[in-house]
């Protein structure tokens, strides 16, 4: 992804203001000179791994002599003990940027691992796990592409680009038929029609109306395959709902399109990494 | 804290700039001229409230015409079904901001959460529990202010405002003496000198050269306690790694002042809530 | 819409920005004091209102103490001489604002006059007249909003919320029915999928592939005619290329649903307004 | 120009990020890999080129592996047909950047174009054609460098690096006399004054009262030839007001030094180009 | 001047993000609640007042409830001890924005006080103070703003708001005329071209050529008069280089119109004001 | 300091937005091509040597192709007439970026120059020279490093990296006991506390609340030796108020630790540099 660049630079620049702000007061005062120094970056459990374009810009953009040599791709399975990454240059800016580095690394795995877990679950039915604006404020380009990474898909990116009819819209408009109707008319032709629904009544009258996406929400497993058999594959069928690790398979099995999952990016836990730092003495 | 604004509306401007781009299509498109609406936020599990000013000014943000009135204060125990706040103005305001609004404070609140388990569990002993700088990007100062709102005490805020001499200073510079005696002459003299060691020799060779806080890093509690045994006052005494809700009670017995866990930041789940919206028809 | 006051704050900071630079050397010099005075923006021809929240917004953000009342909403036909908005405040505030001010509804109303013709021209046919990506740089929202208003309907925003496989993607995919499987298992289901072709081989192979949306490029009239019949409403048509005001009707005729047209937004002429400006003496 | 480059800069990134967003969903979904590709940019009519650093800059910038070789400089006469630049790099990142890079050259060489027209039809006399601040907001700079490219000359930037005093700037100070008085004692010595006049009694007393340019706004040619040889040489004479190709000869053999036009940036039809690209298969 | 607020606004936030960063630690660590208070702002030394208007905005920005009274304009002379301003508000927002509002409007009464000793040395002459862009970086309108309160004139606000041609201009040009011919047929007709020389033959050959206005630098007092008698108000004259306080006055008797002085805003003393704080207990 | 780059980064491209606005007229009009140069600075009194890096960095970011060679590194002595540095490069980019890069080093230089002075005064005492937050608005972190440059140190950088609990603080917390004993509950661990007294029962109050740091503020030298004599070592003493050149080694020889003097960045004079260009014909 070639214009990945300029959101990492982008939001790469504002973490290390964050952490840097006027300077690091402990390297300024106990390096002498600015001797060079190499780093291992090292896993400390099982991951997917996510990251490595924006661990790496952090530290180019605290010292552009920076050398990094990463042996893994992003999404490659990474066992514990295993170095992915080693670094050579001036230790104070290897030191300056560790935080921030790992920072993204430890968020953007842990959402790729946690992804994994779910499309393992579901492999060999038709569903794939998609995520949710439920990203951490600033890092939605980052969060998503981690569920990428992990195997999964991704819903729409923004309120901009998809269309997603729920109950409140439903309600300001009348009925699932005329917020249907509003839409057609309204929105501009890229664009399908989803529409959110909570029982088989909302399923029909969106069938009859022509919504391209159902989005079933918090029905159980044999509910969905109600709907799923209704529907009949004239629209996309989407699962959402407090969907947890282990109910996923049995929403999967319904044969729903796809199943979207808040946690992959609001409660993934952080993947544990370490940067071994030597000093070349 | 008055000049949380500044960073609450920049913070908010970022995110809505993120969420909607050029505009919420699918409101647009639904919505026949523009209803008046009110919204309930609601908590779905036992949580302690964090972030209702970033909540309230993301959607000020979107419609300053949108009134809010919030029955509980940042600290708050909340239980499942009660009402935090309630909301009237413009509809599609309100649908335009729900989202943006709830990342916020669902990761504010599951922060200051998951905290708030922490410091019950060392209640009875003299440690504070601390966060580190394991923050999501971008979101460190919400994130820290989330970790006071649960209890807790905040580590250094950057690189910039705290010394923290790690292994890799002391292998830089020579030794733990050398690298305390560097800091000591060149660091402004508003800050404390902390240092990261990690066996009895390391603590004694600190405490010799007048550190004035010791970072335990990987000690089991019987080592701790041999530790705060020997410093005996001289300097503070911070413990960290690996510590979860099981082991902490245990660190925190065996006389340290504080304890830091990175769990806090990089691996709290979001508190679950949901915002009911209602169009007044 | 509730979220255009955000983009519309940004653009007239940035367009303020650039004609005051570091003040009004001519203001400044020669009014004594700071007389108050009143102004009249008056159109000198026919033409349809685009952007008088933009007008409104200019002036309000270089003084908020101007009053303006604005008799007409944006889209309606005013005639030459008519007055439009009449605005009341510090004389100074008026002068500095002007040429900012009138540049944003000149553009935006020439946009939404010329938009009007073709929608005119095309009455009584299916198609709707669509604007590209064809903007000036940094105004596009303000571009597309202004031929809504004039009655067109807006095709993508930017490269992120729409899908149009062009010939070079086809190229390097291999065939149109590879670019559209390759585009159909990976992109968002929020998204439809539109092809561009140039003969009736490509609208054969695109139908046959399940494309939503099929763009006919440079047709003319009896081939997009030929074309429409052969897909037989399987897939929205968008016809492209070199259309004028005087080509458009025969090429709705066609019977296709959509009409993209660059000239809207790269060559409309600008509205000419005037705006009479009296001091209060 | 050697900072054009700085302008040129924060342009092309505010544009990249407009048509991006968060990225190009068809060419991702669509190319597998990332072939390489050429392209060459042809005019498709006859046109005077303007911006190609501008082009260069928006590829380079989506990624700087593009190689880019121009046939001819900004200024040059291109017949349609003829190709103007040539490209070479990853596939995706031409497409990425194709329609920015294209909005920017066929804005900035339409406006060349047009100022050629106009300096074309004065040829012979003393006039020179200048641009106003009817600008497309945020691309002033690019607008007036188009000017000078096609032959014309610059009025001021802003309001900040020249002097105009207006009708109403006099109605304020009270006389023409008198605003010229306010002017000459406060305004910086670096600026001439230039004052707008509508009749030979406003022409006579800004002579007097020692105008360095005098702009003689919708005067007809034989009041303009009046003006002038009253004027005799002590100031500068600017004509402007609803001049046209048609009209501007008979405004240039008044006699006046300079002619203003503000069609030439707000309403100059983009030119035509094509940019023909190629996947290296 | 009414776009001084947009000027204000962006340069006292900048001030208050450099000093409050992620908060004033202090204060929120030391005050219980938030008390409200009062402060007198009073100067320990005679000065002309300078930049209210910033150290207005610099509160309200902390706080907008902050209420503030301010007795005096900008160029008042303030004697020690005289109250100029009293503030009545939270105590902790006046904690916070103390250092930065005085930091304001101690530079800025700085150079203006100082202004004003120059301008009195020259009283009865005919030259005018001129400021120059020996500026704070980020602060040249501020810094001019106090040399305009002090009494003094603005040169040139930039490099592109005025025309001085330098001696390696010249050198590059090849000769005084050559390089004012240049300037001549390209300068946008709104500029006067000013022109450096040094000696008596660079006098005569700027005046042959048809300088606007020449600058004399590092003349002597007798010199200086020679170059005014040939000069003869050909040309306006500037003096510079070097001047002083003692030497200014000589300079003046030569008959220059302006003198130019490095010092006013690159070596002003900053004025001395206390804020007096009190709680209201 | 490696992360200097990206502080510096920030203040040139502000710097020279500032000075070239939309470009410098002059050199675009009076040079023809583009011809190289060379430009010596050198300096024009005795001073000591700051800010070569922004120096440096400003002529880069007007034209990466300027050669720089610098002959000597920040905080040498300097004597008039002494070469520091030459550069070799296009002759227009070298005007461009004269006037900022030459504002920052003589602010910085004539910073240092006067830490400098105060460190030589204070030689043979135990006191340190400390700069305050009286600093150029935007400009802190270069001011402050021209203090170290000097030979000076630096107290906090802002509101937020020290404690400093002022005569507010303690009125609003009810005494100088409960100032402290509230700022030990909640400061962050790494971060000493600074409290100011007036007095010697301030001084008393203080130790015994056990304050780490104590500011006399404002005491003559006698009171301040008796105030060193009873604080004995048990905290840091800070000595601040109207110390100039004349007074401060008496101020140091009271046995104080530290003396911070706000004159350093507030009211220091510009260091004297010129910059020699010449063209290479």
């Amino acid at each position: 992804m070639i214009e990945q660049h300029l959101i990492v630079e982008r939001t790469v620049r504002m973490a290390l203001a964050e952490d840097l702000g006027p300077g690091d007061v402990t390297t300024q005062a106990v390096l002498d000179d600015s001797p060079r120094g190499t780093a291992s970056l090292m896993a400390r459990e099982p991951l997917v791994l996510a990251g490595m374009a924006v661990f790496e810009a952090t530290f180019i953009r605290v010292c552009p002599d920076i050398r990094i040599h990463t042996e893994f791709t992003d999404g490659a399975l990474i066992s514990p003990g295993q170095v992915v990454s080693t670094l050579q240059g001036p230790l104070d800016a290897i030191l300056k940027g560790e935080r921030t580095a790992l920072n993204f690394i430890q968020r953007m795995s842990g959402i790729a691992t946690l992804t994994r877990r779910y499309v393992e679950k579901v492999k060999g039915t038709r569903a794939k796990i998609l995520d949710t604006r439920k990203t951490a404020p600033g890092l939605r380009w980052l969060d998503k592409y981690a569920v990428r990474t992990g195997g999964g898909h991704n819903h729409r990116f923004g309120l901009f680009d998809g269309v997603l009819i729920k109950d409140n819209h439903i309600a300001s408009a009348g009925s699932i038929a005329q917020a249907l109707e509003n839409a057609k008319r309204r929105i501009a032709h890229t664009l399908k029609i989803e529409i959110e629904v909570e029982d088989m009544a909302g399923v029909k009258e969106a069938c009859g109306a022509g919504a391209d996406v159902i989005l079933l929400d918090n029905m159980d497993p044999a509910l969905l395959k109600e709907a799923v058999t209704w529907i009949n594959g004239t629209a996309l069928v989407e699962a959402s709902g407090g969907i947890t690790l282990d109910t996923v398979k049995a929403v999967a099995d319904s044969g729903v399109d796809m199943i979207s999952i808040g946690e992959l990016t609001h409660s993934a836990k952080a993947s544990d990494f370490t940067l071994r730092i030597e000093p070349l003495l």
